[in-house]
């Protein structure tokens, strides 16, 4: 734990950096980085970081060697060579501390129909103390409070003692390949965090994540059956229907699991995008469903696929459409496992010093039914994985919203957690 | 009934030509011209017509007042300035016989997934007497079977003794507004027979139509709602399965109909074209669905439609998404009546003696549950409309093919109908 003259110095540092840090959380909003469009946003962000003295690396997943790691996950309809990473590095002159990688994710999901966002989503609009637009809360404001963590060290005449990566990545909302992508190329430290929009409280497990597309797609076999309304469009409903009973099942499992047992339904199952036919008054030959579901920490992610697969064609045997036209489940993106962050580790103990030091109370634990990045430093490369950030609300959803103060006071628990886990000596 | 000798003119004028209305076919099925993009085609027919000598009028929707029409649908996503209507006119000098209107529409529906054809939609592939193709019998063929039917006179040393109206025509497949201008433009005749693919059966009674979107746009609630798979498409799919159970109601009383009392569940209701929600770990916010209905030969319109928005207002009640968020029905094409040709007119009974005469049979009638054009002539403009043509498979289908024999025998049906109709006297 930072001595309170240090944390002093560092919480100054925050203050006086803090609307140049709204103002740099703003420009990231500005940014409308969703899949396949995040490539401006880090060019911007290279430069950011470069300005300030880092050792930048930024490539792109098509220059790395993804493929051949087996927890990289299928990417669809997006260009590896467009999907660009930062890595900036502050190597420490004989490092004498912890080193660290902080990460956060810049990729934002869809805004959705703008006419039901109160202010245009990436406005970045400020409200009552608020920060309004996709991304503001997931995980932009995280970004912002990583790279201003750092800046207030610099700024309070500071440096980290040892190698800090700070690391900008793609993927997030959707494989993960981003993030793996890191430590594929390399990049390795003693821990990692990843500040999400936890608000505050540590993350101590997470579920995983799968995606598939079902493809629905035949010849109707004559009139009677359009007549039963039997086509694709109805056939991919009855597919959807199949899947809520399954995840019906794999929820009542979940009920002896050592960290989900006390949540309720903990896997959810989303037909997030659907699309088929071409004409009002054509019977619809052809449907598509874009699924999530989720998985528990432990489960194997090649089993809960083949549950899937199962569950898909035991339903098409008893739809007449499906029978004579088999569907096909195509895994499009995630095969994310779930994550525990076991307790004990060294890191969590800082960052829980760190965090009691600036909110004043101990630092809560989180189970969350949505996936992070954390999981491939905790389970593929002996790093523990913090996942620890801002508060606000609305992720994934309209009016998403990050808390300023909140973000203030997240910065400089990050900083303190900084200068305690990898030593903070003064710039040389 | 034209005698055997004319009647053998004709014939031999319609082998002769046959090898290039075969082509003149493949040329009009090679035009991919689904909705809003007809023009190519329509331009290439109006120089077609105008080298045959016709006086050509060939103007866009937007020329015209429709609006002003109570019969006019709405258009929508679609410009009617690019919606291009033909009327070429054979003028007669000192008119003896009955007028007529031939009308064909040339827009096609959407091919769907091209992979599914067995031949590629466009190429107007010939295989054992059949043309393959998107539009080669819905209605192309009749298309070149009209024309050829004139040409075959013109061929035989002859020409209508009466006015004749080629009327090729758009918005067919989504409004009917292609056939209405021409009425409202002011071309009238005392018949129209529209060659529709009716396999040498003149239709007798036609359903109407209604299109109609619904558009599901909301925030879902709270997380329980989520989990209980109540989301924009799974609320969309509720609407859909009450308007199921709405036109089993309206099939039900369909069985006292006098025209559809025999046929099995004649009103169709089809979920066309549906798509919603942006990513598939997002809850889905909005969902629309294309869809079409049918009414029968006698029902209000505007009855009609308040019975499908009664349906989807009660239906939202027992929705938690919809409850909250409550759906829109836009009616964003056909406002279609139903029409029954009664029987006895002199216009059919002049058609039936050209057809036993060509066919060697009596024309037999058909009641259809799909709608065309000639409800525009019958209804509202006192004009006899009859829908009668050539023989095919798999309108709005995969591999949609017509009888190119068939073809010929319809050619030389129409060309003695016209005769007689209009009368048919030395070329001058």
């Amino acid at each position: 734990m930072p001595d309170a003259a240090l944390l002093a110095r560092l919480a100054a540092a925050v203050d006086a950096n803090f609307e140049k840090e709204v103002g740099f959380l703003a420009d990231l909003v500005r940014f409308p980085s969703t899949r396949g469009n995040e490539a401006p946003l880090q060019d911007w962000m290279a430069r950011q970081l470069a300005a300030r003295g880092y050792g930048v690396d930024r490539y792109t997943l098509a220059e790395v060697p993804l493929a051949a790691h087996p927890k990289a996950s299928p990417m669809v309809d997006v260009s590896a060579a467009t999907s660009v990473q930062v890595v900036a590095t502050h190597r420490a002159a004989n490092p004498t501390g912890r080193s660290l990688i902080l990460q956060g994710h810049i990729d934002v999901v869809p805004a959705g129909p703008e006419e039901m966002w109160t202010y245009p989503p990436y406005s970045a609009t400020i409200r009552d103390g608020w920060m309004y637009g996709r991304g503001a809360h997931d995980m932009k404001s995280g970004v912002a409070a990583m790279v201003f963590a750092m800046d207030a060290l610099k700024a309070a005449g500071l440096e980290p003692a040892a190698d800090v990566h700070v690391q900008t990545v793609t993927e997030e909302e959707s494989t993960g390949n981003g993030a793996l992508s890191t430590l594929v190329r390399g990049y390795r430290a003693e821990a990692a965090l990843i500040p999400e929009p936890t608000g505050g409280t540590i993350t101590r497990a997470h579920t995983g994540t799968l995606w598939f597309r079902i493809k629905v797609r035949g010849v109707p076999v004559h009139v009677a059956v359009a007549q039963s309304g039997s086509n694709a469009i109805m056939s991919a409903y009855h597919l959807i229907q199949a899947l809520q009973a399954h995840t019906a099942t794999l929820n009542e499992a979940a009920k002896h699991h050592e960290w989900y047992a006390g949540i309720e339904a903990p896997l959810k199952f989303n037909p997030g995008i659907i699309r088929g036919g071409d004409w009002a008054s054509s019977t619809p030959a052809w449907c598509e469903v874009d699924c999530r579901i989720g998985l528990l920490p432990g489960a194997d992610v090649a089993e809960i696929q083949r549950g899937v697969e199962r569950c898909v064609d035991q339903a098409a045997k008893s739809d007449n459409f499906l029978a004579n036209n088999p569907p096909l489940v195509e895994w499009h993106g995630f095969l994310a496992d779930g994550y525990v962050l076991e307790p004990g580790t060294e890191a969590e103990a800082v960052l829980a010093a760190a965090h009691a030091q600036v909110f004043g109370e101990q630092m809560p634990a989180r189970i969350t039914t949505a996936v992070n990045d954390t999981r491939f430093y905790g389970l593929y490369f002996g790093i523990p994985g913090l996942c620890y950030g801002p508060k606000g609300e609305g992720a994934h959803a309209f009016d998403e919203r990050t808390s300023l103060d909140h973000l203030k006071q997240t910065t400089l628990a990050i900083a303190a957690f900084i200068a305690d886990w990898c030593g903070a000596r003064p710039v040389s």
